[in-house]
């Protein structure tokens, strides 16, 4: 590693440290020299309300949780009975990356797995079928249409496209969850309002993603449909995620939030530039480079030669489709790094 | 349903009552007038040693419960920590009729769904493929390989085929769990021995059927590896299934267990003779006909024209294929009334 | 024991077979060639009738199940959320003897202990001091008051009684579960009507005993708040207790019901044959025998003597509390036999 | 809360901030740009690497999780089959504080009370009589033993106590879990070193608590026995515990690991005076002040002067029995201004 600075710049968005607006906020809120437990402190309810105004939407109920995994898995368990299930796409990260912790949480839970091949976004007429096909108390019973904004494959849905699935939901009877551990690039990629791609569009009760966008380790856990909320105080105790110094989690919104989209509109960028240079270097992308994400054909020769060159990178999609993540502090001299040790690799182009 | 007297014959082998013989066996236990309970009677030391020798495995840990449902949930439950998870086909009965009963009494399970097309049989790459993809503790482990003998489609596992899943499990690690609510059947179809398609296949632990197969209601847990049942008293009671007066789930056994695979020939035969009418009158198949169960593609014009008639069926897959299920009580003037029926559907030839 | 026809005549009422008439219904309904499945069948729609008619409440809801242990679990989980808890005894079945499976089949679940020194009664005063040391989302919230008619002792709950629990349950919104394993007895002990020891004293949700009781192996959850039952054919199904064979579980209940407290009688008058007869042999009850189990102290030179004479009993509190069961078939033969061979040990007087 | 600026000072240990050492640990670890996410980065290396140092234990399995709670579910969880429960004390915090959480991530769990009068404190006698009640697959079957350092009523475990207590688990192959959320104070308490009041005392898995002795908001699972952490990376993924920027829960152990037992000790020493001084006031102890917690008998007239001086403070146990708490930042001048309004009350003699 030692002759590559940048080895794990583009492994994950998790690789990158908390902004320094957010860590700020910790530190800040740190010394007070006592603060009340659980949230009643005045950061997380000054923290809380900076939410609702961002989302326009003064009814929310928002709970501070220290995962996305956690986030998810207790959102979906709140909006459920033990024998209703969820659709998800093929490559959620409810489905892939939570090593069952949506089945953990919510006891006697079933996804029912309904993607399609645009970039792992829902497909409405498998949801449709299963919903046909259903054998009544033999079957599980479909309750919750889980989708993922940005999704896995660095996709993100337009309104419209929620809308579509909002009036395919409400017709149904079916709560929408949306996993926005990448919502902020999905707002900077489509330019709507944090309200358009969220409760506007139908969605029941969001994840907010923090972690990924430089929050610190926090995310929020937003109902915009107060009722469903009920109770979860005591199942985010219950579920392990009540902490009790809880302006360590809540203060850093308070710094993140006014840069929220500006931080990953950064990413964004990065990745726009990144993949503009990859296709230059005559490489293939698997699926459009709409967030931070850029997903890339590689030939086995070429992974090796990159890996010698010490860059961490994942197999993300059948056998040859990588992924490269930029962060909110993604430097333009990394991706040029990467850019020059594709380009010197004799069997692609320059 | 006044003019047809075997409206529900080809429903379900469910609809069938208890077989004599099993019948007889539990009115026979009942006339003790004291037993002890909860497995203790001489009824179920003899039902056990009973399938320890149909299976020439002496070892064998056998459990009698209620219900096919939870002896798959209950022994899949047993094979694995909460983090693991199963293979299964697309239309295994853990995965489409169980109500996500195998997810609720394993907290945190995931079925992976790796069919074929041959008619719901494990597909050995599709497996290979889920494990290659593993993110390790991001990911659910595969523990169990679990398969339907009969499938749900009415074929059969030939030992062949048993021995290859068997090998691809073992080379990894994996255990094999077989849904045997079909096993008679499977019997009387491949010919082979009781222990030729389950333990000397690799089979781990089996839920052997009674129910579909006339033994009252009764199912028996056969764990072939008895390190695997380890507790397994204590999870059956925890699971709801332990019955104080046991003689009742046992006692059938003894007169239901000679008479096992005959019983299913039966059943099996009666599908080959409707297989072949329907055949005949011009109807295709879906799927091979190797057991009890016919599953034939019918234009919807056929199908009402059956419903006028009282019959009762269901559509199983796709659009068109449709499920006729023999038992061991089935007559051949049922198959006759059917046969006729379709036949005199003027778009059907005859 | 061949020296003993009667050694299992007091060890538990579950030794004892289904009644005739129980058995009966079962071989009768057997007689059918088809019925529907899964309880479609004509037989379990008369058995419900039977019982809302036996309760003489129309809009009750009743499922049958195969064991109490799984009608208590599944009737608990089916009224609560996950961070809900629930009130019993430290006697009650739920606690001590269904190895956790409530706490199995409702994820989070936690008793609280309230019982008095009466027989096992609940206390209010203790679920009140409980209540008001609540700490909100820290603790655990109580939803459901759990009452064992009869007791585990061998009391029952008068009418009144049972109305000062309801009052309390009521005015904090606590909802009430009955086990009622023997509940028959405690029909055949109080002579109120089913009615009156059950939703007219505010009981919400009832599991009516019926193995105990001779009804072979069946038990009914009978809700008597209609709104409570809401899913709960999903959730009997996916918690394993759906019977394919329906006729199975409910038939018996149409041969047993007109008899159901009559049976129950003649057990209670039993133990109170059996009661009267160890008093005056010398020996001190630790509880009044109220229903159709005898709880004696027994110095252990007596015990031992009696398990010399290949008795059958158990101990079931504190060092010295011994327990006899009657059952619907006890018979006075077998009193006689014990009381002799109490009389017979020298340091007992007769 | 103006006029009194400690007014949450003795709220609990949770009110105080982050230690500056932890907190500059946080801010020093955020400056990488880049960090293997998940545990894979040098701090967190490191991090276990001091904990096992501190323990002389090198093969101690070291895991960090975000809370206490989940820390204790987790660990509890890993130890035992869905059958098995757990000792603890009346007041435990798993069984008073957690929302039943252990119940929640572990399917089946139940917890027996077994705390005794001296300071809610393990009875040896109460353990065994339930072991010896113990009814089989029956009941559920004890395999841990809980226990609290410190308690929740401030005392201790001597290394004497804690070996007769191991004494009696390893002659019943009980593990033993210690819930260490103030492990500090103990260690500050007893003077005794980390391994003496873990392992070398039979601790099997101890929660190193860091949240309550100012290590920001991270806790330790430490498990002495390697066998037992099999798994618990999947697990801690599965129960939503795992920090993507795993960093910012590790670092800070690096700064705070030196000062450990010192900021606790800070904390023991001003509730020893602060013990003393009510007392002088002619207060009475409910139990002795070993650590950072002082449990006071109020009258309610004193209870009401002092919330009318803005004092958060809480009623912890009967109906009089009160707690302060003091943390590593308590201030002298804080416990000055709280006698001095307790001596203000005229009742109290001064």
């Amino acid at each position: 590693m030692a002759d590559n600075p940048y080895a794990f710049a583009f492994a994950s968005d998790n690789t990158a440290p908390a902004t320094p607006e957010a860590m700020q906020a910790i530190v800040d809120a740190n010394r007070d020299a006592f603060a009340p437990s659980y949230g009643a402190d005045h950061y997380t309810q000054r923290a809380i309300a900076a939410i609702r105004d961002f989302f326009e939407q003064p009814k929310a109920e928002v709970f501070f949780v220290f995962s996305g995994t956690a986030a998810n898995s207790l959102a979906i368990a709140a909006c459920r009975q033990p024998f209703e299930s969820v659709f998800c796409t093929h490559e959620a990260h409810i489905e892939k990356d939570e090593s069952a912790a949506p089945e953990f949480f919510a006891q006697g839970l079933k996804l029912h797995l309904v993607g399609d091949a645009r970039g792992d976004k829902l497909e409405l007429s498998a949801m449709g079928r299963i919903l046909r096909d259903n054998r009544g108390m033999h079957s599980a019973q479909p309750r919750i249409i889980s989708l993922s904004q940005c999704t896995e494959f660095g996709t993100c849905y337009q309104p419209a496209e929620l809308l579509d699935i909002s009036s395919f939901a409400k017709a149904r009877n079916l709560l929408i969850h949306m996993d926005g551990a990448r919502f902020a690039n999905a707002l900077a990629s489509t330019g709507a309002s944090p309200a358009d791609i969220s409760w506007r569009a139908g969605v029941d009760v969001l994840c907010l993603g923090g972690t990924k966008n430089g929050v610190a380790c926090s995310e929020a856990v937003v109902f915009f449909r107060p009722e469903l909320a009920a109770g979860f105080l005591n199942r985010r105790k219950q579920g392990g995620q009540l902490l009790s110094k809880m302006r360590m989690l809540s203060a850093p919104w308070l710094g993140a939030l006014q840069n929220y989209p500006n931080r990953a509109a950064h990413a964004n960028q990065c990745a726009r530039v990144l993949s503009q240079g990859l296709q230059e270097a005559g490489l293939v992308l698997a699926f459009p480079t709409e967030a931070n994400g850029v997903f890339v054909r590689l030939a086995p020769a070429l992974v090796q030669h990159l890996e010698s060159r010490h860059w961490h990178f994942y197999k993300f999609y059948q056998d040859d489709v990588y992924r490269f993540m930029c962060a909110w502090n993604t430097e333009h001299a990394a991706i040029d790094a990467l850019l020059a040790d594709v380009r010197s690799y004799p069997h692609v182009k320059n």
